[in-house]
């Protein structure tokens, strides 16, 4: 039973006239199953409602942004008397100066920050930041690693100039003789070692950072006067009340933050040491609204219940429920079914999958249950979850797999993904 | 006499300890006279207050995003009433096709829209687009235009490789040779012609767009297949309903907005015209911030009164009461005294000041009388500007060149201006 769509469809066909394909980004539903909601108009806690009013459990989290619930009154009802008083000025309010002292307090590497909108732009200052220091050029990052979208980084390569991506080096993330490789490579002009807390790429199973790579990263970092910076702006703050490296003892020079910073307001942060102070104080970034008075105040809020609350060890907590919870159903049906990465952050695969026809019939039987899951991007847990939520995922869980069950020797291939089994051939 | 500023020297000191530099970006009071105020906290209307309670009439309007008056009523309602709904989810709200449909609706050139945060993403979108619709590399632009903040255009090298600018023509802005020799430079690698409405380069007089220059740019970029792309961030909807080149007849493929067009509110877009769409739709651009439905609602209501209200017309009256009011103050005390721009973006700059020192002087006397004017930067009006406001000015623009007449000849050095008459020489 798919659910009623009759407004989501009317909205994509007018979308189709005025915006380039209709939508663009990580948050298009191009690469989704067909039945997956494009626009959405509310949502609380949890839970999501799409354009036609039916209600999820989010698994996605706006990509992350939502940590503590959407519409979180506490977090907005800061935002809103900022608002009131004065957001976007001629000048930053004393916020900001609050909310760097709080994160620096709070993130054991970070010596000081600086506020912008985009993870995108954390993760280029980091790169400028980096040249800046060193007076070199070559950045090395993870194959397939995500780090933001313009130019330099974007995955997709239309409008994408050689020299935009020039001086970077590839590595195999948690692969210590290919960093090593990479770094011989870049020689004495090496800037930056970038890296994700763990790997996170689409479309294939995640993995958790091997201590032994990050701490080489370190030493590689140490030994060549380069920058480490570890690119939190998807993980942070799910993992850790610090920097996702200090639970393998691994401090970067640079941190780059975003999404969930704010419970969904926009901000990002880059965070820095003392060594990269100089440098960062010499480059000049800027925005328009680099200085919302609002979004700090919403930020300060958010760190204090970052600060104050268990919310990291409930979420944990439920995680490792969900987990066992789908393990023991997928068995019991008997499919192959792979859960990477942290518990909070998941990314489910179904072996023999090569072009996701299981995923794909199996997460629209979870969203016609009333949950939403991602058949290829890892998820995102929320603070405002419960066990009674991880309880109706099981439920929609075990009704799912049964139903993929009766379906599974009919599967058509999916054709949108038809470019995933013939990379695998 | 100098404003008390005891919280503002309060919060530099604490901020110099967790911000490189102590600030950063074009909010930065780095390179203005001593007594201007860093940090605020509140902004109504037309006016400001600094982080110690002195109250300013605000000719920055937060370099541009305050159009219709902080925290406007109904346009801070229309964003509060959707941020109860939902603002940043896992996918877009309807408003988000709305807004385009609005958009489309007003600007001329324009057949579609993507949405974005920064000034600086519209720009880079551009860029992208233009190379992808072409598959070329080369971009023209103005020496001395700001196109926002990062490698490619940042105007601070510090960070930036060569790379970052590689395919890159520079001309000068409204001189056709200078155009056209770019384009015979570009050669059959022409991507791009970007222009800024009107010069507004910082530190010199602004220059009204040449017609024949941007009828010109028009040719040349039909008769090389290049994009021709107008960078409305600044300037938009304060010069026109429409992009700001439709007044001298002129219609651009792309063009970038930003800063006003939330009133304040933190998003910024590029429209195009149907020969760009495909290219659009094939480049990857996205954020985490990028579809927020309360920031739509904003953008909505303040489209609404730039539609169906005389905000431009009135704005355009008060400026010009304002240029000959201050015209007949500076002649009656015997200054030079130059406007330049369009009125409602004005620049005030003193003859025969190569260092700034008048203009700093000037513009202290300004804001101790509860005027803050820019000493080197295009200023803004507005809509929440009355008559009375002007008539304020006037009366303190009379104190402030009386009080320069005073003190004119013992004026010292700038110093940190000196870089100004360095380059003079």
């Amino acid at each position: 039973m798919s659910p009623a769509n009759s407004r989501d469809r009317e909205l994509r066909e007018r979308a189709a006239a005025v915006i380039p394909g209709g939508m663009y980004g990580h948050q298009s539903v191009g690469l989704l199953p067909d039945d997956y909601p494009q626009f959405f108009e509310r949502g609380e806690g949890a839970h999501l409602w799409d354009a036609d009013g039916n209600r999820y459990l989010d698994y996605m989290c706006a990509y992350g942004p939502n940590l503590f619930g959407y519409a979180h009154p506490e977090i907005d009802a800061a935002f809103v008397r900022q608002l009131e008083k004065g957001d976007t000025l001629t000048g930053p309010t004393g916020l900001m100066v609050e909310l760097a002292e709080a994160l620096t307090r709070m993130v054991s590497h970070a010596d000081w920050a600086i506020f912008c909108k985009n993870g995108t732009d954390a993760t280029t200052m980091a790169l400028t930041t980096a040249r800046a220091h060193t007076k070199r050029r070559i950045v090395i990052r993870a194959k397939g690693a995500y780090h933001g979208a313009i130019p330099w980084c974007t995955p997709r390569p239309a409008g994408v100039i050689e020299s935009d991506r020039a001086f970077q080096v590839f590595c195999d993330y948690n692969d210590v003789g290919s960093l090593e490789a990479a770094v011989a490579e870049a020689g004495d002009d090496l800037a930056a070692i970038f890296a994700a807390p763990f790997k996170h790429d689409a479309f294939i199973d995640q993995a958790e950072p091997d201590p032994a790579y990050a701490r080489r990263a370190r030493e590689l970092a140490d030994r060549t006067g380069a920058l480490l910076i570890v690119d939190e702006v998807r993980a942070g703050f799910r993992l850790s009340r610090d920097c996702s490296w200090s639970r393998i003892g691994v401090q970067p020079d640079l941190s780059t933050w975003g999404k969930c910073v704010a419970n969904g307001h926009a901000l990002s942060v880059m965070l820095g040491n003392d060594k990269a102070r100089a440098a960062a104080a010499s480059i000049y970034v800027t925005g328009s609204f680099w200085f919302q008075g609002a979004t700090m105040a919403a930020a300060l809020e958010t760190l204090r219940l970052v600060r104050d609350t268990d919310y990291l060890e409930r979420m944990t907590a439920l995680s490792e429920t969900l987990r066992k919870g789908l393990d023991d159903r997928a068995k019991a049906a008997g499919f192959g079914f792979r859960q990477t990465g942290p518990g909070v952050m998941p990314l489910f695969l179904f072996d023999d999958d090569p072009d996701l026809r299981k995923g794909f019939c199996w997460s629209s039987e979870m969203l016609s249950r009333g949950v939403y899951v991602h058949p290829w991007h890892n998820m995102f847990l929320c603070a405002a979850m419960t066990e009674a939520d991880i309880a109706a995922t099981l439920d929609a869980a075990e009704g799912a797999f049964a139903a993929l069950k009766r379906q599974v020797r009919d599967l058509s291939p999916v054709e949108k993904l038809a470019f995933l089994s013939a990379g695998a051939r």
